[in-house]
């Protein structure tokens, strides 16, 4: 198994605390997303992923990306310990909680919309964080609300073991605590962040304590 | 089974698709998007879906958010036919085609987005549609690469017969065409949406066939 990921990719962080949490070990290729204009679009890496994004992980003779396909991959592939709870209402819920964050809150403050902003429309830095900000502030909202609004929410997004939405929650507020978020108002959000760093498979996964961390 | 949507909504439409695909037939509640100020911002509305967006659905006890969590929810409680194939990587694959464009297009091109590139940031339309038809551009350039360069492509995107990653695809068409962008460059893409478009599952989804459209 073959990991291609950056380090400060939220993605790719989310690929890592899945892949931890299933105890496996990968192969590991670093694709700088700023050096050389963004190693992301040289032709090799184009072949394996022609949206241009990390992570890529490869598994024998496949090729796949996007990190919620992938989790599911490995919680299909890897059934222990599972991502997602057994019944459908409950897997909706997770994936709702995973997608609430992965679809309408990570996209929007992704790399190359920040650059869009900036090179594009002549939005100074002031501006973008106050973009990144806004959409952070709107979905930890939604996501808290989500979590103290129904008695399946425990020590984890969904009962008392982290799973799909717990991987997609602890990247987003580290990019929300790099740009300096408020997130007071947000506990239930932060409990859950905190029993998640309490365990190896999510501290290991994160952005500096990986090897191509700068 | 009861579901909340909106004619334009293309996650809506997502959802629609699906429940025609399998033969449902759900109470229609119809939530108006602009009218009102938002009726997703009505406390009942907010109450059920803290996101404040559409769709949801409501299958007895559950309340469910999130157009692939729903689709997903709707392969498992009814199944057939399939929205994925059998195989893990196969469902891999069409995952991440339905996320390419869930996660990594769609999101960027909402109306609440749009509403803050225009009352936050001062664009033009014209700097609107700009931004609109560079991120359909980038997205479909990627997804027909994708589809160009495997094997598993069909009639439909994976196989010859329709599922998740189509269902994502064509409300996204319909999104491109509304907004005038161009679609000559992607004629796999144009292929199978055209091959989805003469399914009833499908055509009868589309947005100017609801009952709320305008």
């Amino acid at each position: 198994m073959q990991l291609y990921d950056y380090f400060r990719s939220s993605a790719s962080f989310r690929v890592r605390i899945g892949i931890n949490l299933k105890g496996l070990v990968p192969e590991r290729h670093f694709v700088h997303l700023t050096r050389k204009g963004g190693e992301q679009f040289a032709d090799a890496f184009t072949a394996m992923n022609p949206q241009q994004l990390v992570p890529v992980l490869v598994d024998g003779d496949e090729t796949m990306n996007q990190s919620l396909a992938i989790l599911e991959y490995l919680d299909e592939t890897y059934p222990s310990p599972p991502f997602l709870p057994t019944k459908p209402a409950g897997r909706a819920r997770v994936r709702a909680l995973a997608l609430a964050i992965a679809c309408d809150l990570h996209p929007l403050n992704n790399l190359r919309v920040l650059f869009y902003l900036k090179n594009e429309m002549g939005q100074s830095d002031e501006a973008r964080n106050a973009w990144y900000r806004h959409w952070v502030a709107k979905g930890l909202a939604a996501f808290e609300a989500a979590l103290a609004g129904d008695a399946r929410t425990g020590t984890f997004c969904h009962g008392d073991v982290p799973g799909l939405a717990d991987i997609c929650l602890v990247p987003q507020i580290f990019n929300a605590k790099r740009l300096e978020c408020p997130l007071d108002a947000y506990p239930k959000v932060m409990d859950i962040f905190g029993a998640c760093m309490k365990l190896t498979a999510f501290d290991a996964a994160q952005p500096s304590k990986q090897p191509d961390a700068e």
